[in-house]
């Protein structure tokens, strides 16, 4: 029996919230009965990994990384007992590319996650994409098997919604969440909800049988998904199993929701509430490990997909914090992350370390800690961050700014040079869609895709994070930094072997109309007839 | 014997920083052997007071507050030994009027630091003006001297350089800084450099006697600083004499400087070089307490005098983190400040409070916990914060957002609104003077004085930290929010009193030519024949 079925919290589910130190007792009990208390598992070398992805949460929302409300104490407490990374990026201004490669380790030009339908364009798997991650890519959770770890992801999938691309087919044992995002509601005639699934099998819909009410933002999604962490960590650590869990809950991303007992209680309005519960989360799940005796057994990681999504004005978006622009750009507000290690007594508590870090780095190092090896039939992007983590060793390595097809910028130690700038075309701008609010800098967050192959931009991010003072390119500094830069770029495109786009091709035929499952619940939408057409990525 | 003197530190000042440890040692061992140790002098009821007040320190500049370079290890700790202050805010967006606000406890427009040669103009104390703080103003220290409390300032004062302004005549025992800003080097014949004060005689001149080196930016006037304030807090402690430290070091005002052991160190460039000092110095002034036995006797205030001077640059400026502009503006980083209180055992560790507090609440603070009242015979602007500090209490109350003459904002919980924005003359931008650089919010941040006197812009500080997203006049919000602000301004309108301006008029001959003790030093220089004119202010 599941002890969260014990308690009678299903409906409403703030009881849960406040049930917690109840739930926390009752693990106590269990492990000492059951004999686990503090101890590990004998023989036990392989950790248990945690990744915590959030959706849309910026650098500047918790409050170690100076969000000004300072409303994020269990992230706070996170950072106090791990390591910190100020320096944290997504592998991609955007979602969908972003996960994929977390779960590859390789940047999106190389797992297939982008488009060649335009130059620089941001493509993610909305619910008429064809794609999705290829059968070629490797994904953590499939390597992760070899060492016997039971692989669950919580949350939003995001690399295709087909069935060839759902997470039980690629190294995953549980999942209990969505393949897209949840927009919506739709009216099931042109475009069908989004479905929820739990494991293989659809269990329902978004706005049907799982509400988010986008009038009053309430939604018990979150605590649905920390229920099902709580529930299968505590069911591993019985069975001193280890385990791979994927939390990807996505209540920062718009539409933003909460449960009723958040909302309204942050200073930030929907948004600060939605980080609050987030927050929340994250203390439950630290503290679960700690009640269990797993904690010293079990790395965490926490970290964002891309940055806030400004364009969505104050309501329904984080803060970047000093950073320019937002999600769907290569500035750094883009793909500058939050980023916190935790894995108490082998990560030295209260450390921060500037290490150029990526979400691919979590592929390499969960593979290192589990004792295997990356790939070595394909360039694998992300670096095994095991030195850093319990040294705080400083390892030289470029970060590279995609959009969609193009290397966008490159950073190198303090300096990031931009070859390419854009935010987002005039038509789109004129229309009221502002990837930078309040952050225009001239000859930078450019409207037309400039290029400045030939005499990059240049910024120091050190004295210049919010990168509004490019160097003048009549200075040694300059000089200096893009003899240093050039060489690092001109190495990676030499080596750079472009994977086939996924995300090119869409149709309505290909929608949420029926997916496994759906018999039961008689929930199966008919699909119109397969036109596929070539996907327009506007920005 | 000055202890300090017993170590020959004095040059390179570089060994001063290596030989910390060994002061420590040192006075540790004094301690014992004066019998002193921990303890508390028998019947002492009020604490000694230091309020470091940082020169143009932005907001983003220290860890806690979210600047990734996370170099400011010892602030960091000061936060998480103390209560941080998220909400804090300078009396003003420049210098001058800032300061004679926080040893008032008066808004600039009451106790005359303002001028009415121009409509909203920032005004200060150049070398040319003639005003000073007004002998009628009565300034914090000359209130605590009623309870026996000895008062140092070290570093610059800036309330006016001619005699009768300067600090010994203020309230102050003791002195050691400089009367106006560390401009220059200047040539002595049309402008003298600034003189450097111990107590009421000049000792010597920047640029002088007292080395700047603008090209290298080297100078080791902040351990001198450090210094002088490790010196003063030792011979207190033994004296078993309350004292108030006003530690005003200017290192972080360009040109800004840093000591030969900091130069290079930090990741920002040269700015950061001198936050690494000043950070280095509040550790060393903490720690000092702690080893003479008098951390918990001693209530200590860490803030700074206005926003970052980001008009000055990345290579001499800070960061005001998420917030609008930086300094001489209305907007938030032209006045909210990084703010910590500490004082072991009686303000609970690690604390963050969300009130909104101001500079000028340190005048009010400090003398209650003096026991003693503020003047009752005057509007006095500050709050105390006692009951904040030891129950992290609210209290409900303004903050008013004034340039020069003119209230410009106001704000009232989470709202801020404008009934005036200016940033800049367009005849200044256009000259290269930005005071937002990369941060043009339309209709915002005008550079024009715009009225909305009729219909203020509103702006909620909670989810909108930056000031882009007007709150719409059309919602309810909107309304809601304007009739919250409405009778607080008609109150603070009805009830104000302008002080007289004490920054209108400006005059060659009353510059820095002979100051008390240039006899001596044979460093008189000849003043030129008065010719007084009206201050041009021109932003």
């Amino acid at each position: 029996m599941h002890f969260l079925n014990m308690l009678s919290c299903d409906n409403p589910l703030t009881l849960c919230a406040m049930d917690v130190s109840f739930i926390q007792s009752l693990i106590l009990f269990c492990s000492l009965i059951w004999g686990l208390g503090a101890q590990s598992p004998e023989n036990k070398t392989i950790p248990n990994i945690i990744i915590m992805l959030m959706d849309d949460m910026g650098w500047g929302d918790l409050g170690i990384f100076g969000q000004p409300s300072k409303e994020t104490p269990n992230l706070d407490s996170m950072a106090a007992q791990g390591m910190l990374f100020p320096n944290f990026y997504s592998a991609n201004p955007l979602c969908s590319p972003s996960r994929a490669s977390l779960l590859t380790g390789r940047l999106p030009v190389r797992n297939g996650f982008y488009t060649t339908n335009g130059h620089a364009r941001n493509a993610y798997t909305p619910q008429e994409i064809v794609g999705g991650i290829s059968k070629d890519e490797i994904l953590l959770p499939q390597v992760l098997k070899k060492k016997g770890y039971i692989n669950k992801i919580i949350g939003k999938w995001h690399l295709g919604h087909r069935p060839q691309h759902l997470p039980l087919e690629r190294g995953f044992d549980e999942w209990f969440g969505a393949p897209n995002c949840h927009f919506g509601p739709y009216n099931n005639s042109d475009r069908p909800n989004i479905p929820v699934y739990k494991n293989s099998q659809m269990v329902g819909r978004y706005y049907e049988e799982f509400r988010i009410d986008k009038k009053t933002g309430e939604s018990n999604l979150t605590q649905i998904y920390l229920k099902e962490g709580l529930d299968f960590i505590y069911h591993q650590a019985m069975a001193r199993q280890p385990f791979f869990l994927y939390w990807a809950a996505d209540a920062t991303h718009a539409p933003v929701y909460a449960s009723k007992h958040f909302l309204g209680k942050s200073q930030r309005g929907r948004y600060g509430d939605a980080v609050l519960e987030m927050d929340y989360s994250v203390g439950q799940i630290l503290d679960s490990l700690h009640v269990l005796g797993i904690d010293k057994d079990t790395f965490v990681f926490f970290t964002s997909d891309n940055g806030a999504a400004v364009m969505s004005g104050p309501k329904q978006s984080g803060s970047n914090g000093p950073f320019l622009c937002g999600k769907e750009t290569t500035f750094e507000g883009g793909m500058r992350e939050p980023a916190i290690a935790w894995w108490p007594g082998r990560i030295p508590a209260g450390t921060v370390s500037q290490q150029l870090g990526t979400v691919m780095d979590l592929f390499s190092t969960s593979l290192s800690l589990a004792g295997l090896n990356v790939p070595d039939d394909r360039a694998i992007d992300g670096l095994d961050l095991n030195p850093v983590l319990h040294n705080n060793t400083l390892i030289n390595r470029p970060i590279f700014y995609y959009r969609g097809n193009e290397m966008m910028a490159v950073r190198v130690g303090p300096y990031k040079a931009h070859y390419w700038t854009w935010s987002n075309s005039w038509e789109e701008f004129n229309k009221g869609i502002d990837f930078c609010p309040g952050q225009e800098v001239a000859g930078v967050t450019t409207h037309i895709q400039k290029e400045h192959t030939m005499q990059p931009i240049i910024f120091h991010l050190g004295r210049d994070p919010g990168e509004k003072y490019p160097i003048s390119v009549v200075t040694k500094e300059y000089q200096e930094a893009l003899s240093q830069i050039t060489p690092v770029v001109d190495k990676h495109k030499q080596d750079l072997v472009p994977g086939e786009p996924q995300l090119n091709m869409c149709d309505m035929a290909v929608m949420n109309w029926a997916p496994p499952g759906c018999e039961q619940l008689r929930k199966c939408l008919k699909a119109p007839k397969s036109q596929p057409w070539k996907c327009d990525w506007p920005h």
